[in-house]
């Protein structure tokens, strides 16, 4: 709720109007489930901030990074090929508990959840892996890398908090496959809004597959919503959403680190401040949503 | 698209205006993900129509009915006990392939596609059932019946088409486990919005607790444009939509009647007609969608 003056502030220019009649089918124009025009925005998006590379990737939309999460792990359980036939998905401890109770949810043959990262190091050999991987972490808010790199182990990254309210943007990820949300960009997280960045075709289709079966795609209400939103983020000097989301959150995490400062039970994690890209200012994180 | 004219007759009263701090949050003020005011037009709704008995049962979102369908075989698997573990999912042919393919999409241990009803009768014995009974059904709109009954057989009602533009209604359907779409029900298959009656309180639990990791609710925009478009529905003397959607699937099924009539190579097969208590008529069936 934190950026709710900010959409206050720009009412007129955030707002949709949705007629009765509006989009009323299952497909745009072109046949397809997804808006051209959202596409479009997402990819000037990371452009402007810099934290992605889209040059050459498909966009795909998710109800929130929720849906996209289960998709990835079935996509690149399909799509990976080692004599082993089940999947061993895993995270790096401390990891948001989503990864493991979806992956488990339905009891897959293809796929289980396999605990952390750390188990498994040196011992990829032929298994296949799915390693969850979140940058930044959430709730520690360290700049997560990849811990396997066996041959069958394929990589999640879980972008949403990578934005420059949150965290240094160093440079452009250029991952695979990553996934992103509305909710931590602009505070929308009741819209269910979220699309993953794929390299892959055969990845990408498989997770079109998913999301094709499992909703049918995202309410076209939502994109519409979406692409407005995004429109207000990227115009002008594409900073404005920006700089209010900065300043809300470095001002409390500065209030919380004096408050801590004081205590003899509790201290505060010392994290390295780095050169941020986007703000060219060297900047110490400031984490949402811990 | 067959009520797109409809809802530009009603451009005033269906359109939907969200600002954009409107709703941001994940939850209602009552911590829940779905909106009480919608529940209760739903609730009105059926019994406006007389299409289904929601007294004493509980009502839950998801993204179309698609989601749902999944979310009740999860539901159902997890609540019946037999000696068995796994679950056979199967229906009568012809039925939606979506049946099949989303209950084989994640290849789960506890549930399995298993065919059709008709070769599973009398030999339920001990084994764990989930039968989808669609009525009328889709493609050839029969008001089917369950044809399963073992012990542990469970059914989904998916009725989609229960509604009096593309069949006459007997009387209210009064099942364990409903599904109903707004896709079928006012034309907005791109809202992504479907409900379930649900009578037991284990298996709606489980039902929720797969939405929720799936997708973690229906969006809160979405939400408000059923609630505006179902409050039309229900309006004044709360037949006009229905009215105009009998109008257009009548003339259309006429004229179809009467291309087919003069055929010696196609001819049409007879569906009986019965009364129908919403429309206070004896009527034939006016099936969209085949």
């Amino acid at each position: 709720m934190f950026l709710e003056p900010f959409w206050k502030q720009n009412a007129g220019s955030s707002s949709i109007m949705v007629a009765g009649w509006h989009r009323m089918g299952y497909e745009f124009e072109d046949g397809s489930l997804i808006s051209k025009q959202l596409e479009n925005v997402i990819h000037k998006l990371h452009e402007t901030v810099g934290n992605a590379n889209t040059s050459n990737k498909y966009i795909l939309f998710g109800s929130g990074s929720t849906q996209l999460l289960n998709a990835a792990v079935y996509a690149l359980s399909h799509t990976t090929y080692s004599s082993s036939s089940s999947t061993k998905v895993v995270a790096s401890a401390p990891y948001y508990p989503v990864y493991k109770s979806q992956t488990e949810l339905l009891d897959s043959k293809k796929y289980k959840f396999s605990g952390h990262t750390s188990s498994w190091r040196n011992k990829t050999r032929n298994d296949k892996f799915i390693e969850f991987v979140t940058c930044p972490n959430n709730p520690d808010g360290r700049l997560n890398k990849a811990v396997l790199h066996g041959k069958f182990t394929r990589h999640i990254y879980d972008l949403a908090y990578y934005w420059p309210h949150y965290t240094p943007i160093p440079a452009p990820m250029d991952e695979d496959l990553m996934l992103f949300t509305l909710s931590k960009l602009t505070g929308h997280a009741g819209s269910r809004f979220g699309w993953a960045i794929v390299k892959d075709k055969a990845v990408y289709d498989k997770m079109v597959e998913y999301v094709d079966l499992n909703t049918y795609g995202v309410p076209r209400e939502t994109q519409l919503r979406a692409l407005k939103l995004l429109n207000v983020v990227v115009r002008g000097d594409k900073k404005e959403m920006f700089r209010f989301a900065h300043t809300v959150m470095r001002s409390r995490w500065e209030k919380l680190t004096e408050i801590l400062s004081t205590s003899k039970r509790f201290s505060m994690e010392q994290l390295p401040s780095q050169h941020c890209a986007f703000s060219k200012q060297v900047r110490p994180p400031s984490p949402g949503n811990h």
